[in-house]
């Protein structure tokens, strides 16, 4: 399961050269990014209400939609899941032990 | 890289049972879960307007919070990263070479 | 253009009753308050990005898709948008002259 | 009722160049735009979480929030109420009968 998100970038990657229509990445990317990140904004709404409704099935697909429209972005963007995830172990200090005084509220 | 979620994931459990006065997970759990709903939202819009200015520091970061609101949502309900990696696998078949005529526009 | 929100709300209340293939308002009502309320965070979402990217244009319609949808969810909560109006009066104090102190940030 | 947005509009305009410390409106106006939009979504997100909790006080305040964030960054896009008022007004052609069947799903 840990290789996931980095075989989806390629994947990504591969299909932004595509036909727009036979590929929905490379609709979206036809789009422009304001529309890519309009999906992630849908997408994390739908979760949003997947939560608080209890729903976990819905919520399963609703978070995979939103991992799916993030990694869009930032493909479109130039940036890697690898830097937002070694961002995220350094805050998280997950070398270490102890959780970061300082995270923002 | 690979494994940075499924530690988070483990660390999120373990902060969840801490004193709110010293744990942001804690605070949040003792919160609720529409207000980590409200976080994922929260944070999903500030990607999105990092997106749209395309500024990649902030986009990495925003990214990062994103994700890590996710994740703890994803504890809240008792679900783990790795059935949305698993679901996001399945659709996007990364196990073979052809897109999902099905994705949904 | 002083009661044009006060008639929106009867029209809405009048479409809610018609045939979901006629009436948009009846569809969305067909379709239950969890998505009234998506349709207003995408519309919001929006108007987000609209203002990001200074489109004025852009933003009147994003801003009239808000309050619109807005109005659809208050109407299927049975909700005036005069209860709203009356709230903002009362707390921007706009039958007297100081600001609130007590704003929240 | 009917003339709130409109004095909320002059209100808002006035507290623009007040003393940042003396007022959120002028707090906001310091921060930027993509701060009044953020501000825009958050409050959004809230009625969201609001209407699918059908907590009609919460909502009564959330939509309170949307209407006043909405107006801030109309007012620092030099744009008015009544211009958005007018759209709704033509295309729900509230000055006739019949539902637009252009109504976008």
């Amino acid at each position: 399961m840990n290789d996931i998100l980095q075989k989806l970038e390629t994947t990504i990657h591969q299909r932004r050269s595509a036909d727009p229509k036979d590929s929905y990445v490379a609709s979206l990317r036809a789009k422009g990014r304001a529309k890519m990140a309009e999906k992630l904004g849908e997408e994390a709404v739908e979760a949003v209400i997947a939560a608080v409704q209890g729903d976990k099935a819905d919520m399963t697909g609703e978070a995979a939609d939103v991992l799916f429209h993030l990694m869009v972005l930032l493909a479109d963007m130039e940036l890697s899941i690898d830097d937002v995830l070694a961002e995220l172990a350094r805050r998280e200090g997950l070398s270490g032990i102890i959780e970061k005084a300082s995270r923002k509220d």
